[in-house]
């Protein structure tokens, strides 16, 4: 998933005052290309493409978590649709991916008032023993909130986190609230607790528990991590406020298992004149165990393609190379992205602009960026052809996606059509990511969005210089 | 629940007429009474007793299934909280309930794309034995394709219904579909199946599979039973629509257990001048196990409760007796209701009028009746007392809910404050039914609805006469 950072009245006003002052020397698009990105934008309305490959890989695959059978069935998947879709140099890349497996989990209240609750663990968490673990529970807001909490408050005990994620359209409620989830277990556990349940980082009402990766310190010792639903985590709520004490049973089956072999799945758009510039297009492969991946990221797998091969289509061949990207194991460890990274380290710099699709199924409702400033007014004039969509424009801070993280922070510029997140987080990591959950037309706008800025991209008549500046801190 | 069957025209042409020919000589409401109903209509705006009362089952008690020990909890809590809002002659009848037990169930697609689905028994399924069963797949739409087809076509299958349910206000869209709930277990073992997986009987798309009670036949094998959510149901579909062959494999640990005590909860505001006739306010304690019960039927409980107390409340007395019944087990097969009707066989005549709130949280948008037509005009009066609330008029051929059916056939009138059922069907008889689903708003309008009416049920200065004319058949 990605997130912006500023606000996007100062964007605007930067980039406005950039393009104005840069306008009459930057180097323009051609008639034709523009001509080109309207018939994409035209096409991407009335093309299916994407929708049945989500379709396809949700219904074929389904749920795909790294080393999983399925994991290595969405290699097989992604090589037969790109060949399908006409792609040149369709390939693998080898990559190793961890293998956890979730097994089972349970959440019990077994005091003042016996219940027991859905809940799903945390990626990565470390089981419970076939006895499961009874304590009696500690209830804290956050971090901040469980630091404050006085010597041995927690010790022995099952830490419950309730801060709750607030809803935004840029995700940046998400960003706010998951340190809880990545760094609430260690944290807990560094105090003395036996174990940690979260409220989901989760906007929705339904009793849908969230999974999602958990990263534990090595400074504390790994304890079992749960998740259950906002309304669960209310109820749960309610007995602690009843002032009695609060007895909690958790129990799981997670485990680790031994690494296992997946791949980076690969294809192009032969480029021409500058063919050995590369805009890279990225997506995840693998999603979550509990739904099928659809929205995270079926959509973005689909988004990605789906572009590509309304360019593919084009009468005109791009001038740089377009690359097409389904990583390996997003979801726990970014396994792909760090070894395609590994493998591209001598031709880090011919990745000259970067696309990330993860949040989503759309429709794009903003475009924001992270280019040197010299290609500001490409942006602008790249903005002005996506015009009919009414999109925002967005700032020059854009963080792009996990995926394509590596590739930015060693100055790659990245264009971000942004994905609507105002629905992502009532369903991400849950069981209820299914092919229901996207919308059919505002995928074909997201398509349309991508389709046109990664066309016009890989026709820009200047350079895309390096971005120098730190990339900010993905929160 | 409860179902609506004639168009509203009709009805509203049916009580004009009546009214107008029949009004000059009705007795009517005394100003006294009609301003107690205008007292209570407001009071129920501002007061948070029934929404309270949700949260307490809900959270104190929490999924009570028949014969489980939360059962019997929520009888000690019905007792508690109707003896804390002062209602007169408080106590249990005993109910011997069936024993069910859930235990847990699996539901695989082998081929021709191998994926898990998530799904829960229906009510009463036997299980599958620790083996499962494995088999071959066949798909019907409903009832009527499965018997249209060749002879031997589901021999040693697993069936697959597909059937989908219409969303509506008034709940019929569940009456045409749950059929093949009921039926569709006994129908397709009588061919030689041997399992059934329903697409659940769901408005919904979220992946909650709806759970329900089954009804086995005497003449057919009984064999075991699944739901699967809407959108499981679809990718079903499309595993189907790949002409390859479907394997299935379900497995179940359900059983059934010996049979438990539990009780009806009874409660009253006694009356003055016409004590002896009861106005009974029911609604159902039980609920399914996997959710909480918040709509099905905390809600209900929470609406005859919160109306009785805010009578209780008036300076005023009732003329007729006021008795809130919270009858145990509606759902797997209507104990409580018929040891009830067996208990009071003697007395059946003096239950004169007759409010269920089995329908969720509301609002009320409709006041639907089952009177002796010589009582028409009382109701058309009822309905101006509740002009502000801006219901419609419904048809004078209300079904009431499953537990007052009974004593509707034996010729109870009934007054039917309708909820509204669209969204009902998302949410019924799955997980998901919390008290996230509950609109405190919308509850205290039903509240205000059953108060006003259930009132002047109990104030009317003429004779609720018997209804005669046959009840119409529940679907």
């Amino acid at each position: 998933m990605r997130k912006q950072n500023y606000p996007i009245l100062v964007a605007l006003l930067l980039s406005s005052l950039v393009a104005a002052s840069a306008a009459d020397k930057a180097p323009t698009f051609s008639r034709a290309d523009l001509a080109a990105a309207t018939t994409l934008r035209e096409r991407a309305f009335n093309d299916a493409t994407a929708y049945q490959l989500v379709e396809s890989l949700t219904t074929e695959v389904g749920p795909r978590p790294a080393g999983s059978p399925a994991d290595r069935a969405a290699v097989a998947w992604g090589m037969r649709e790109m060949q399908r879709l006409g792609f040149a140099n369709v390939r693998t890349m080898d990559v190793t991916v961890p293998h956890w497996e979730r097994g089972d989990a349970e959440f019990t209240v077994l005091t003042p008032w016996p219940q027991s609750m859905p809940t799903l663990a945390l990626g990565g968490s470390v089981g419970t023993g076939s006895e499961g673990i009874e304590a009696e529970g500690v209830m804290v807001k956050d971090l901040d909130s469980l630091n404050a909490l006085p010597a041995g408050a927690v010790k022995d005990r099952i830490v419950f986190f309730t801060n709750r994620m607030e809803r935004t359209r840029d995700g940046s409620g998400y960003g706010r609230a998951v340190t809880v989830r990545a760094s609430g277990p260690s944290a807990a556990a560094a105090l003395g607790a036996l174990g940690v349940v979260i409220r989901s980082i989760s906007t929705s009402s339904s009793r849908f528990p969230h999974t999602g990766t958990t990263r534990y310190a090595a400074t504390a010792p790994r304890i079992p991590a749960l998740a259950i639903a906002n309304p669960d985590a209310d109820a749960l709520e309610r007995q602690f406020q009843s002032g009695k004490p609060v007895r909690l049973r958790i129990k799981s089956s997670s485990r680790d298992l031994p690494p296992m072999p997946s791949a980076n799945v690969i294809g192009e758009i032969s480029g021409t004149d500058r063919a050995s510039e590369i805009v890279i297009l990225g997506a995840h492969l693998d999603s979550w165990d509990p739904g099928v991946g659809a929205l995270d990221d079926g959509a973005g797998v689909a988004i990605i393609m789906g572009a590509a091969r309304l360019i593919n289509g084009l009468d005109a061949k791009p001038r740089r190379t377009i690359r097409v990207v389904l990583f390996a194991n997003e979801e726990f460890g970014t396994s792909g992205s760090q070894t395609y990274l590994a493998a591209n380290a001598a031709e880090a710099d011919r990745h000259v602009l970067g696309f990330e699709a993860d949040f989503g199924a759309g429709p794009v409702w903003r475009l924001a960026s992270r280019v040197n400033p010299g290609q500001l007014s490409a942006v602008e004039q790249i903005y002005r052809a996506l015009a009919p969509l009414q999109l925002l424009r967005g700032n020059n801070a854009a963080n792009g996606g996990a995926d394509l993280d590596g590739l930015a922070k060693l100055g790659m510029p990245m264009l971000s059509p942004d994905l609507d997140g105002t629905n992502y987080f009532d369903v991400h990591h849950t069981a209820n990511d299914t092919l229901l959950q996207v919308d059919a037309a505002a995928l074909r706008q997201s398509v349309a969005a991508y389709a046109v800025s990664a066309w016009l991209g890989a026709q820009y008549p200047g350079t895309w210089e390096r971005v120098a500046e730190p990339k900010p801190q993905r929160r």
